[in-house]
Order: structure tokens, then sequence, then C-alpha cells
């Protein structure tokens, strides 16, 4: 009798539950549940760049989720179901007390966005993150950041407990820990109810916390409170052990099983973070960049040890042992906006209509349906252009710079406008600027000794836009293949549920039975490619004379 | 009994005529009339950067607006009418026969553009003017350029003049001469038809065509043959003497005077720039800048020999004995775009609704609608924007750099973008960049010895956009006055023709009894001046890191 599995993906506003035989990787059920709080705009503030999510819209999405993919199937095949693997943003983390509770679940937190989960991209954390790179650039005897890629990112773990240590004692009184997103799923699932006993993510403790065995563990108390004495101890309640995803984090507890329907006592694998769960979900192996494409991108590669040796990677996201593929080094690079880039110019295009909506003269669905419309039709534009029309070279960190070299603090810029610049020109250099962004992340990984055969794309994007690939193709001279599969991440997660269940001996052989085809490849062509290594060079060129002056802007 | 006279200044677009009381400055009547040739786009072609006008444009412009505005007086008023004074736009040249007439007045040249009038603005002359100043800075042993500020331009007379001989040998085998627009007019009404009497103007001559006594008028021959063959005995009929605008061009002719209705034999002024009238109009005087905002803007000072001395200013329009006052050396700067860079950016907003419109899905009217309100709400928006959100910096060279040290490769840039970078937040880093643009003509004059203790506002930016004018005070840190007259260029040329027509003895005279008041002053705001201080220095920060890179693009 077949096997099944559910991967289940945590995104940014959704959760999506994929239900999938682990024969043939085939889907026998899908569905998706948006964040109802996070959709009301509730708790953040976008012009301070906060952005927090409350653990209620998890918990309520995850069994919307799951037991709407699971209404779809039989009972026969809902009886077969042998375990359940879990993916989420990261670093995305949350103060919970002694019982490993989030705090926003208790009832005097919760509307307290400082004791909710720190979404991903929320930002408020810039100084704080200056700080701890000073401490382990300048005064630590040991250089934390080395397998981070010598930066750490306001991004992350460390940087987000700070900042609300500062701005809120309550809850500094109140944690008891801190988890990750994907640490606390898991473990929720898995019905542990105490802190100390949550299996901690391999890949989030690796690649945002700082965790190494070289130091056995977290580094050390003294480097934290020599930072803030607010962390004195900070480590004492946290961990030393992590795991990769190929380990169990429980078994479905009593109270879940009924919830969602399933038998108890099925295999919860450890969780991890999408992109690199959605990297093993796409195929990814040694020598093939995964590159998930969406409002940023998260561009994963594994390396095996010989490869590596004891070499540190300069200015990327960090190189941690089995955080992707368990035996090997994942390493994590990406763009801090992509999709977003074109989304931010729709919107300023929109703004004369917006306003115009304020005032009752169009009609809401006017505009919106003309917001639709923007992004095909600049792309129809920006294609007709011909690529020796290019005058317009922008750089494409309007939300900092994630690799090579992270730095939240830079901004983009649109050089070489004229009065003839029109709106699919800007579109077309921010297209071009976004490209050049993920070649810079390449050149990186191959200057750094870690070569490049083939790039697999993931994400939104690629299925949606073959413009933007074309281009990317273009500017990488090398072809991209497209994952057939629109859930990559969630595909990924079940293949984990698949070796924690034992289905499978190792992640190699359950990617073999279990993985993507691809729909499409895009191959450079050689004209536009020649053309672009110089507009490339001047891309490097203008973010090398501006990047002094970006960060004091 | 009151005299009257009558200042024709013919803009871009239309020319306009002014019915001014001597005595009171008043305005008696006005009328515009527009170009009905230029009004369809004829003979232009803006992907080239081409722009001509037909001489027939000017004819039945001036004819009209004069009429029109007689019509307006009675028979009386129109009998004690003493002069005519003429601006117009420059430098605007035209190839004229041996009788004076414009080619393309001619039947065989009346519909070749090359036969025309090459507008200020067109810039097919770039290759040009570049071998022009090769010659003059590396191979004469006269540099003809210096009292032009160092750089000749694409816009000016010679580098015109050659760009046509190169496309069409028939207009250089017919062309005897070439004059510029404001040479014509008053040539023109007052009946000469000899290319040689023409009464050429000092301000034209010594801003436009490097005509200066230190070499005893225009260049030497052998300058002109050794950067093109084609140019050998160029100077043979063009001119050696020049003439301010406080003497007689002519008198009106028996032809002239009937068709417009008025006295044969009164005075017409010698012809100038519209920005050296409008200065004159606008209340020029010693230590004061006068800045014509529309646009583009042309900045004209006056300074007194004791001052300039043997003085060179580097990187202006030029400085010339009497261009503006005579008596005083006119200085001439400017930005070669003001209100063109926020128009481009209203034209970039636009792009979504025009590509509605061509798809029938929206109505012209209502696009026009649109277009009309996206400049005065942009303006609102952007005023509510407290100066310490500056975050994004903007180069305004979007068409090129007249001021300081012209460039016309060079390109605009917006710095500092964020995916909160809203519609308003550009159109206030551009608004802070024309000022910035503004500041860097005055330091320069001030760097050269040249001190500014006040700054009056003329044209059709000062009046329509409040917030515009106080955040250039504010970058300023100096009060700017706006003239009350709409007309100040009209106005200059009326007390040019009160001048010539001995009214008054002098401008200065003829500008205390009929000058303009000022309708309000832009006081700086302290707290304000200083911040734009610091962003000040951020914009030549990058403008100097960009400059050369944005010359290649």
């Amino acid at each position: 009798m077949d096997k099944y599995v559910i991967g289940v993906d945590f995104g940014t506003d959704s959760v999506r539950a994929l239900l999938v035989n682990t024969r043939t990787g085939a889907e026998a059920a899908s569905a998706v549940a948006y964040y109802k709080r996070w959709a009301q705009g509730l708790y953040c503030d976008a012009s301070r760049n906060q952005f927090r999510q409350h653990p209620l819209d998890y918990i309520e999405g995850l069994t919307e989720s799951v037991t709407e993919a699971l209404a779809q199937v039989p009972a026969e095949v809902r009886a077969q179901i042998v375990g359940i693997g879990i993916d989420t943003t990261g670093s995305t983390p949350c103060a919970v007390d002694r019982a490993g509770t989030p705090l926003a679940l208790l009832p005097e937190f919760s509307d307290n966005p400082n004791a909710m989960f720190v979404l991903w991209k929320d930002h408020t954390a810039v100084k704080e993150a200056a700080e701890i790179n000073d401490q382990a650039w300048n005064h630590s005897p040991i250089d934390y950041t080395k397998y981070m890629g010598g930066i750490y990112s306001s991004e992350w773990f460390w940087a987000k407990i700070l900042h609300v240590y500062r701005q809120d004692p309550q809850v500094r009184e109140a944690a008891y820990s801190w988890v990750e997103h994907c640490d606390w799923m898991p473990a929720l699932l898995s019905g542990i109810k105490s802190a100390e006993q949550i299996k901690r993510s391999r890949c989030a403790a690796g690649h945002k916390a700082m965790w190494h065995e070289e130091w056995n563990g977290l580094p050390s108390d003294e480097f934290f409170a020599a930072i803030d004495p607010l962390l004195a101890g900070i480590t004492r309640n946290m961990y030393r052990h992590t795991y990769p995803s190929d380990q169990l984090a429980g078994t479905l507890c009593g109270e879940w099983a009924q919830k969602l329907g399933l038998n108890p006592g099925i295999a919860i694998a450890v969780g991890a973070f999408d992109a690199h769960m959605g990297a093993v979900g796409g195929g990814v192996t040694d020598r093939v960049l995964v590159k998930i494409m969406g409002t940023s991108t998260c561009d994963i590669m594994v390396a095996p040890y010989d490869v590596m040796g004891g070499k540190l990677i300069r200015g990327i996201c960090g190189q941690v042992d089995g955080s992707v593929i368990p035996g090997m080094v994942g390493l994590e690079a990406g763009q801090s906006a992509f999709g977003d880039v074109f989304a931010w110019f729709r919107q300023v295009l929109m703004w004369p209509l917006q306003e115009l909506a304020e005032t009752g003269l169009v009609k809401p669905e006017f505009v919106e349906q003309i917001k639709d419309q923007i992004l095909p039709q600049l792309t129809r534009a920006a294609e007709a252009i011909s690529i020796d029309d290019t005058q317009v070279v922008a750089l494409d960190w309007l939300n900092g710079r994630r690799t090579p070299d992270a730095d939240q603090t830079l901004k983009g810029v649109l050089a070489g406008l004229s009065l003839g610049t029109d709106a699919p020109r800007v579109f077309r250099a921010l297209v071009e600027a976004t490209a050049f962004g993920s070649k810079a992340v390449i050149d990186r990984f191959v200057e750094e000794g870690v070569e490049i055969d083939e790039v697999i794309a993931l994400g939104g994007i690629p299925k949606k836009n073959p413009f933007v690939m074309q281009v990317t193709a273009d500017v990488f001279n090398m072809p991209i293949k497209v994952a057939e599969s629109d859930q990559a991440c969630a595909l990924g997660a079940a293949m984990f549920a698949a070796v924690a269940a034992q289905v499978y001996p190792d992640v190699k052989t359950a990617q073999a039975h279990m993985g993507t085809e691809f729909s499409e490849t895009y191959a450079p062509r050689p004209e536009q490619a020649a053309k672009y290594r110089e507009v490339y060079q001047k891309y490097l060129h203008i973010g090398g004379l501006l990047e002094d002056i970006l960060r004091k802007l």
C-alpha cells in the first residue's frame, strides 16, 4: 500500500498543506489558509519596518489548511499518512515561557507585538545588528560571524531578541527562552510542554543564531553580556544541540491528532526554513544553485565536505553542516528584494489612481483592475526595447543587500535618467538590476571556489514572468531550469517527513523518488549575454562608487 | 500726454505683444499668438532632439499678437506708440540670403527644416560642439570659449551652423550669412533688405557666437576652417560690430506700419534674448541674481566693470559687456531642466493610464483630467513630508547640465530608494534636486567673486508652485522675491523700446519708472536651511562620484 506524508509550508502571508504520495511524489491534495490577523495589518508598522505575526495565525492556519487538504482524499488515504514535515520563514523568533509557549498566547501578552513572532523581514533591529558585528569583529576573541559570511544581519535571531529586550522590559522578564517559528510548530504538534525539550533546527541555529560545533554550540554568555548587560545569561535556557530535518522532532500528540483527523504517533520531522526545504524539493545537489525567486530570493547550494575543507565563504548568509541535506554543508545566500522591486515600481505608478480612489472619483475595483495589468503591460513594453537602448542602470538594493556582504543600510538607485526615460525603460532597468544582483551572488560563490554548473529556479517569479527569467539567464550566461512544482517548499518538507518516518533512508533517496520535473529551461542568448557583460560592469562600478554614501542616506 | 511702447516676446511656443505706458509701466493691452506649424509638430523630430521653427510662424504670430493687442485700446493710445522692443529665444539661428531673408521663405526651401530657425533646444549638434571645443582648447592660439565659461554648447550658433552645413549642401550653397532670431525680427520690421545692414545683437553674439572685443569681433576664419573646411570663409559675410538693445536696429518701415496699424518711423530697438530682457523687466541690478524659472532656468546677473576686472568666470554660459544692461557686464548661467524634471516624473506616472487610453478602456478626457491634477497633488503630498525624512537624493541632470560647467551628456539619478519610497518622496527629491542645481549655480558665481545679495524669480514656476519656491529659498538660505508681472520678458523689451525711442536716457531710468512690483517674498526658514546644507553636500558628493560614469551611459 502507498504511504503518504504531509508537507506544511508556512509562508509570509499564508500556510499551505500538501499531501504527497511517497512512492511517486504525486500531489494527492493541497490547501492554503491565509493568516487572518496579518491580513488585517495587525501588529505591523511598515513605516518602521516592524512586522510581527501572532501565533494564533499559525495555529488557525495550520488547522485550516491541513483539515481542508485531508477532506479532499478518502479515509483510506488519510489512514496511510505516516509523517509531517514543516518549513517556515526565518529568522522568525518568538519569546516563550518555561513551557515553550509563545508569550502572545498568554492572556497578559495577547496584544503585545513584542510577545509575537518577529517576522524575517522585520528590520527594527538594524542598530542591534551593528552592535553584534562590532563585538564579534573588534572585541570578541572568536569572530562568531565567520560561518555566516562574516556579517550578522538585522533580520536575524539575536539582533531581534536584543531589540525586543530594549523595548519591552515586561517581555524580557517573562521570556524564559526564544524559539524560531520552525522550532515551535513541530514541538506544538508533538505536544511538547517544556522549552528544554524543543528540538532546535540545525538550519535556523546555524544560519541565524551563530550556532557552530567549533565553539560547542552558541556563542558564549560573555559575548552577549558584553554587547548589552540585558543579554547576560541569555544562553542559559537556550540550547546546545541542534538537529537536521531528517530527525524526529517528536510524534503527533493525541490532541493534535484529533484536531487534524490523523493517527497519533506519526513522525514529526525537525523543522527548517522554507528556502532550505524548497531547495531539496526543487532538486538541489552538488554544483547546482537553487534560486527561490519571489518577493526576495533565497539562493541555496550544498557542498561536500571535501570541497569545503576548512573554507570560510565571505559575505554569504551562512554555511552550516546539514542545514539543507544531512551529510553536506548547506550554503545560503540571497537578495533582499527581487519581485518586491517590481512591486515597488508598480506602487509608485499606482499613486495617481490611488489618490483619485480616495477622493471617490474612481472606483476601487477599477484601481485594482489597473493594478493587475501594470506589470504584464510593463513587461511587454520593456521586452520590446532593444538591449542597445539600455541607458538607465539601476541598483537593486531597495531593501538593502543580503548577498554578497549583507548590508541592510544600502539603498536602491536609478542612474542615467533623461527626459526621454519612460516607465518601461525604468522597469527594464529594474529587471536588469535584479538579474545583476543575482549574478553578483553567483560570482561570489565561484570566487570562493564553489563551482556552479546549473541553476534551478523555484518560486512565484519563474512561472509568472518569462521576460525576467530570460534576462536573468542572459545575465548569468547560464541555463536556468524551472521546477514544475509550484510547491517545492511543501514538497521538500514532505520529503523530510518521509525520511523522518523511515520511508526512505536518506534525503537523496527521497529526492530520487519524490522529486519534481522541470517545466522549462531558459537558455542564455549569446548576443545578449555579451552585451549584458558590459552593462553588468557598469552596475558593479556604480555600486562600488555609491556604497558608502548610500549607507548614509 | 503719455507715451506707449510695445514689448514683443517670442517664446518657444508662442509670441506675446505687451502694450505699456512708459510713464507708469502699466500694461495697457496684451495678446498672445501660438505658432501654427510648430503646434502641429512640423519640422521637428523629438527622438533626435531636432527642433526647427518656420519663419512664417514668427511673421504670422507677430502680426496677430500685435494687431490683437492694439485692437484693445482706443486710437489715441495707438497714436502715442513710440517704439517696439523685441526679445526671442536663443541661440536660434537661421541661414539667410544676401537680402537677409531666411532661406525657408524662398520657394525652393519652404519645406526644408535646415533652412529654418534652429530652435535653442535643438541638440542635433552635440558632435560639432565637441569639435569646436577641441579646436578652441587644444589647437587654437586663442581659447575663444574663455568668455563663455570655457565650454561651447551644442545649443549654440556655430555648432548648429556646422551641423546644418554637413547635413545639407543645398542650404550651405544658398546661405549668404546667418542671423539669430532676435537679429532678424527688428530688421524685418525696419524693412532692411540687406544682410550687411542687419544690426547684430550684442547679447546673442557675445553669449553664443564667441564675439568679443579682445579679438576684434568673431573668431578668425582660420579657427573655423581648421574645425572643418566647410566653414572656410564663414566669417566673411557675418559681422564685426554688435549692439546693445538700447540702440536702434532701425525704424518701423511703411509696409509693416500699415500691416500693424502703427505710425511709420517709430523706434525699433536692437533685439536680445528673452531671459536677458526678462531680467531687466524683473529688476536686475548689481548683486541681484534674476532667475527665469520655467521648463529650464536662465540665471542672469550684471556686474560693474570694477567687479569684473579682467576676470574670467569658469563654467557659466558667458560674460558679455552690455548684453543685459549697457555699461555693465552681463552674466548668463542656467539649468537645462527645471519644470521639465517635474513634467518628466508626471509623464512616468501617467504611463498606466495612457496605456489604458490606447486600449479604449478609459476616455482621453479622463486621462487629461488626471494629468492636470498630478503635480498639484504630488506637491501637497510632498509638502507634508518632513525634511528629516529625506532619504532619496536626486541629481537634476535629466537634460544634461548647463551650469556649472556645461555638459549635455550628463544624466539624472535617483539615489537612496527603498521599498517605502513613494511617489511624493520621489517628487520631493526631484524638487530638492532642482533647488540644489540652482544652488550650485549661485555657488559658482560666489566662488568666482560675483557676490549675490538677493534673488528675483520670474517665469512660470514662481507663480504656480509655492512649495518649489519655498524649498529653493531654504536651499539658497536667501530670500527670493517673485516679480508680480507675468510678462517680465515683454516688459523688459518694452523698457528697451522706451530707451531706444529716447523716452528715457538709459535702462536704469526706464527700470525705475516702468519696473514691476514684487508679489511675494519667500524667506528661508533657518531650521530647514540648516538641514538642506547637509543634504546639499550629499547631492554634490553623489554628483562628483557619478559624473564620469553618467557620461558613458
